[in-house]
């Protein structure tokens, strides 16, 4: 059973990676049907097969939230603009990208028929913001949550669309409307507040690698590259086939910043009134770029089993009516048998595709293995079992294909995991003078530098070569060094690289 | 063991159903930590306990969607004003309730440090509405997504926040802003169409009995009350304990309006270019108020174990340290017998409150059943068992109590539906004059009576009497009789009542 398949004009007319990686990105987000842009600016269109992926990273996250004592909630879409300026960092961070609602009414056009003009006598006293994020409104809403100590810690998570209004955008990369979660906690004492912070970095790290299989580096953000409003950002950073940097995820510090802002105090077990401690937390549908440049090849998407919405596609193969009847009846009890250990299963016995073409979809959709079956193999008691991540082949006997396919949902998910691994390992260089320093951002990667921690510094070398400090690894080691561009003495080297 | 409890004051003030329905219901949402008032008008905060009732509605829901073959996916939040303005019906019924963005910058302003204003450069070409419901913004992306039969039925879910400006809210049952699904189905015949609408009325009134334990009647809409754009509007509706109809649900038969507003045609088997059908059907956070005001009463809220968020909760009764160390070694053996069966239970061995007011506090929130122990009970090998619903007590062996409390789960969901059921039963009449269908109106329930079919006829009698007909029930019998209100001739029996 060899079918033969042009595989430059089944992967969609795709680019090579080695030709244009940003356009291998765009058409692989598009023609395997994870979303498009909308006819409004900016604004994405998130596909069923990639939201079903979306829903995964959804499921997983959501369960990792509530086993570490969080709950979800619900708050407003809109935060007024008198809330966004009471803190003010956070205000001039995010004043320039804000969506503004100015009135509630629509009236017909007396000028025009059928048309609809925004109607002037009804303009908001207050302009209402789309949220770009919701510390605002939130910490608003916690004033009249939070009294005593016995009131703390509030660990609220919720999952939201948020709107900042980018200039460029790229699907899921960088959109104007996107869909997140943001954790939101407070606590009485500025250590808990830390401790948040930084397990929730953990959580992230986990779900990287053990989900999208894609291994990051943990670390803090330089005062420049913080949150609008926080005291110190940390960071989940992981490393593209492209050798230019994704920051996955970041959780924040937020001291009492916004407690202050809001005016929200709590009485301590002693009695005394002190401001409250915060930190908040998001990951969006950016982590779905993520996922598409981690592991996907000039054949199209390659998706890690546990986030793949079909982990195994059963193609039949046959010519007359009668064959189809029999080898169906095979496929759908390797259906059943595959489904009943909790694996997803797709059987495509659609009649207007051939084969082939069915083959070069899944691929290209990154489904993790492959079942083909036809008249030969009902005799031989056999299957034909494919690959997607090494796109190796083997006939497995059927009375082995469950434990076989089994097997392979962690194999492969692992081998994803180590590859990725292995790739950011041979991409990440220590570097010691700032001639090497921009061969090696030149040539891309992580590029392990020492730099004397000032903001002027670091601004110099963005002018100079664009790279941006990544993160200041968490666990880093602490060695004595000097800054590649100025010769101060430093005692850790920071992650510098090209980002998205 | 038992416990005095002043009732009234655990009862946390609550106005009696018989005094002031409508305040009751108010401060149980509040009270009960489902739902506040934001700072923004007409907008609510969604508290952790209320999301959580929630989210066990989202997740049965779509699953029952899943299971009769949609997907989800995501469509953007904002919706162009020319695509609003395209079914004329359409713009006209959501114009008066459109949030409009229509910058998307602020920026300092010069003349008060720490204040942000519009930035007038930043003014949007085309206004954008923040999406009242996503017909529009779903039919011009689907304008791309079919072309031949063989791309329909295209069945999508959504799962979204929208915003319509009302100006006298409540919480959950009209809020400005509310969370609910939307889907929208595109099919290739009128009658696919049609039957997709009918099925999903179907689901949403199986999701109402067996899950909210809330008996409703299914029915089609008078013109008059047909959703904005739809050629056929169906829904459930239930009977409140006030004697009010709440609307639960709706699925509308959109015809090909909206095909042909925004030019959505496909080819046929036979290769004959058609417009597409459609259909959307939707339920919002308004089934909180629903699930609120079908089961509660003057000691809180009542909730039906399939969507309690705490189905059991255990309470140690103690005085010194080391009974407390024995009663919660025994609690927390139960609590893992009986969440080996699936049954969510929360231990609440909190030491800052006493067992009078943990027992009103489970019981104000709905809690279905309570467990106490006490030393007393660990001689005895028994606890003191007590349903919400019946608000009655009894002494249960350990060794029996995991058969027990989930034969109650079955029990007590089945117990709250016959309730109202029953209610519905006592509160529905036919009436044969207007003079008696003004007093059965003045008394509340659901009112069947004859009607012309004109929407001259449903406004007189609105006018009068402040009721609207909620629906032309599916299921009514034929029946000849004469218009209430003209005593024109009439086949079927039409269900009036006053509405929220």
């Amino acid at each position: 059973m060899l079918i033969s398949v042009n595989k430059r004009k089944m992967a969609k007319d795709l680019p090579k990676r080695s030709e244009n990686y940003s356009e291998w990105y765009n058409q692989i987000v598009i023609k395997a049907d994870l979303a498009e842009h909308s006819a409004v600016r900016g604004c994405m269109v998130i596909k069923p097969y990639g939201f079903a992926i979306w829903e995964k990273m959804q499921a997983a996250l959501d369960k990792m939230f509530k086993d570490t004592g969080h709950v979800n909630a619900y708050f407003p879409l809109f935060v007024p603009k008198s809330f966004l300026e009471k803190e003010e960092g956070h205000a001039e961070g995010f004043a320039k990208e804000c969506a503004v609602v100015t009135h509630y009414r629509l009236k017909a056009d007396p000028d025009h028929k059928g048309k609809l003009i925004v109607d002037k006598d009804a303009k908001l006293e207050e302009e209402l913001i789309v949220r770009p994020t919701s510390e605002a409104i939130i910490w608003n809403t916690y004033k009249g949550w939070i009294q005593s100590y016995r009131d703390l810690p509030l660990l609220i998570n919720q999952w939201a669309n948020v709107v900042r209004w980018e200039m460029r955008t790229r699907l899921f990369l960088r959109t104007a409307e996107f869909l997140w979660q943001e954790g939101h906690t407070a606590h009485a004492t500025q250590q808990e507040a830390i401790a948040e912070a930084e397990k929730m970095l953990g959580v992230y790290a986990d779900f990287a690698e053990n989900f999208l299989a894609l291994p990051v580096l943990k670390g803090v953000k330089t005062a420049n590259e913080r949150f609008a409003g926080a005291l110190e950002t940390y960071c989940i950073e992981a490393l593209m086939q492209d050798g230019k940097a994704l920051q996955c995820g970041t959780s924040h510090f937020l001291g009492q910043n916004f407690a202050k802002a809001f005016d929200v105090k709590f009485s301590s077990k002693e009695g005394k009134l002190d401001y409250v401690w915060a930190s908040s937390w998001g990951v969006s549908t950016r982590l779905m770029g993520a996922l598409v440049m981690a592991h996907s090849d000039d054949e199209g998407l390659v998706l890690p089993p546990k986030l793949a919405p079909i982990q195994v596609v059963i193609i039949p193969i046959y010519k007359k009516e009668e064959e189809l009847k029999l080898v169906s009846e095979k496929a759908l009890q390797i259906k059943k048998d595959l489904e009943v250990k909790g694996i997803s299963v797709k059987y495509d016995d659609s009649d207007n595709r051939s084969p082939g073409w069915k083959f070069a979809e899944y691929e290209f959709k990154g489904v993790p293995v492959r079942i083909a079956i036809g008249p030969r193999d009902l005799q031989n008691e056999s299957v034909e079992l494919a690959r997607r991540d090494t796109r190796t082949k083997e006939i497995v006997k059927q009375n082995e294909l469950v434990a076989k396919v089994e097997h392979l949902m962690i194999e492969i998910q692992d081998n994803l995991y180590n590859k990725a691994l292995a790739f950011r390992k041979e991409n990440m260089h220590n570097v010691d003078s700032y001639n090497d320093f921009k061969k090696a951002i030149e040539k891309g990667g992580f590029v392990l530098a020492h730099w004397d921690g000032s903001p002027e510094t670091e601004e110099k070398i963005k002018e100079d070569t664009k790279a941006t400090i990544r993160c200041i690894p968490i666990d880093g080691k602490k060695e004595n060094g000097k800054c590649i561009l100025t010769g101060k003495p430093s005692q850790q080297r920071v992650v510098f690289a090209m980002a998205y």
